[in-house]
């Protein structure tokens, strides 16, 4: 076990008791945050079912790990401090830790998987199970209690829809960013509704109510001072949280808010479409049953106008066996630590049957 | 006369002998450049036409004067150092400036003409006539002679439409950047172009052209590599420069290429028709004259799929009084010093009919 470049971070395991009872960790790493969690290892029911609540010991929170975003040094840093962190809270060390799964954001290619891998192998003994998804994995997990099966659409600030199959295929669309035309996510619809009310402005789109409830949000007194509140910073969030001005604008009937709402409905449910499509998850016959795990603010049910509910309306049209979920109790830190679960006890049962 | 900062600008006048013709500064300051041209400021024909050819001593050049995008100081400091160079190549001094016209990207509030205009003050003995406004009115200038009368449309990385009436009245539309949905500019088109590749690569959108051609021009071997591609430079007019692209994929008769160019002309379009209407321009009966001058590498006419041609043919079905101006021999920052002049030889026949 190499002590990496921050070794302090592991000074708190030589004041640790022994433990006699595995762990698994499972983080959630995403552009805004990265959560991770640990659970007690446990053995499963004869059922074969997870045990019931999940036996969570610790959660710990830090800042970003994507390292397109970040850089890998400062991302690595990030996610062992993070590790480091729930198992101290757990009161546990890297010695009883059976299985680890990262989901972050960024992880787009093998090779990111593999560098990752590497570098987590060197941290934790080698009998340690290491998994390294996209943090798509984790959210799809939270919602199928660990089973990496069926579709994932995320719209938070940005969106992507993921599909799995048991087989290990996987398909992805949108994911994009807002360059290359993610009109479905927060910042995309937000986007849209800072532009009609620019056009309502010029004379070139209809009035909306838009134009005063955006304002009096952004504390702004006229139309024209919102070029330069755009630009003076280009975070992507900063525009994406005015997804709920929007919301409740359609909501009080506004027509072009009502528009701008449809057109992302349509957005978000082509996009999981198409991945259903392109790794046929439906079945043969378009009937087949598939879990839709639904995650991201954008996709929230605390609405009167419920972006979710409308996204799964569309797609059950062309594929009726679509079955919507979203994860309500179970975080997606939890799913990545179910991912591990189930696959190192299915590793474990295989080695009890051999 | 301060000498401001960089006082050593000025330095080269000791050595100038004395003049005894006036001259007229002209400037065009854009993000990506900025030219300033001498003209010998003459006296108007019997005509009262500007003489032909233009009086042109000097032109100089340097880089971005917007004050949005470069900061104040190092606006100003680009601005004194090609007035100063212009001067010097004509072999002139301040002291025979009889008026100077900046037009600068970035000025778009009276209080940004009365910053510069007071700053400008400083440089320039007291006689000098000062005129400051934005760079789409150097753009109109060129096309009409230097009346500030009509329509300009600029159309290159980014786009905007400006009208102005005799009397002095302006209204604008569009301008407003990439993200508040300026999508008939060059970034606008190829930013269409570049999502068209991503939606036909992820099965949501029909397969086109555009996949080969943009992918071969960038050398990038793949559609995944785009998203890396995209966002690894912010700079609006690295995208913008994919335009061509979108054009010659067009001419070839790829439907989405075309679909997106057909897009585009109905943006401006729109974009000028509104400022029209506001102002007014064409007559009660909406069918009185008025000049549309077009500028911008989006509008040039060295194409068969001639974007231009387009927006004026959708223009003159609601207004067919429209005059289309394409200028090829005058250059935006010899509008300026038309503009400055006409100005200048006005106040001077109003002091002689005095």
């Amino acid at each position: 076990m190499k002590r990496c470049r921050n070794g302090e971070v592991w000074d708190f395991e030589s004041e640790m008791p022994e433990g006699d009872r595995g762990v698994i960790l499972g983080l959630d790493g995403g552009t805004a945050s990265t959560v991770c969690i640990c659970m007690a290892a446990g053995m499963p029911a004869p059922s074969g079912l997870l045990p019931e609540p999940f036996p969570v010991l610790a959660r710990a929170i830090a800042g970003c790990s994507n390292h397109n975003s970040v850089g890998e040094t400062a991302a690595r840093e990030t996610i062992e401090r993070v590790m480091a962190q729930a198992l101290l809270k757990a009161r546990a060390t890297r010695s009883i830790v059976q299985a680890v799964c990262l989901a972050v954001s960024g992880v787009n290619h093998p090779s990111d998987q593999e560098r990752i891998r590497d570098w987590l192998r060197g941290i934790f003994p080698s009998h340690v199970k290491l998994f390294v998804e996209n943090d798509a994995v984790a959210a799809l997990a939270s919602g199928t209690m660990g089973k990496l099966h069926g579709c994932v659409l995320i719209a938070g600030t940005g969106t992507i829809a993921s599909a799995y199959t048991e087989d290990g295929r996987e398909a992805r669309a949108a994911g994009a960013g807002p360059v290359l035309g993610d009109w479905g996510s927060g910042y995309g619809i937000a986007a849209q509704a800072l532009t009609a009310i620019v056009r309502a402005h010029d004379g070139r789109g209809p009035q909306t109510m838009l134009t005063f409830n955006i304002l009096r949000e952004l504390r702004l007194s006229s139309p024209d001072e919102l070029i330069g509140w755009t630009y003076s910073d280009t975070s992507w969030a900063r525009i994406a949280e005015l997804v709920p001005v929007v919301v409740s604008s359609a909501e009080a009937g506004d027509e072009v808010a009502n528009r701008i709402l449809r057109g992302s409905v349509l957005e978000l449910a082509e996009s999981v479409m198409a991945v259903v499509k392109r790794l046929g998850l439906c079945g043969g016959d378009g009937k087949g049953t598939f879990p839709l795990v639904m995650v991201g603010g954008v996709l929230q049910p605390n609405k009167r106008w419920d972006i979710g509910k409308e996204v799964v309306g569309c797609v059950s049209k062309v594929y009726p066996g679509v079955q919507p979920i979203r994860p309500k109790q179970v975080e997606p830190a939890v799913g990545a630590a179910l991912l591990a679960w189930n696959c190192f006890v299915r590793e474990f049962a295989g080695e009890l049957a051999y």
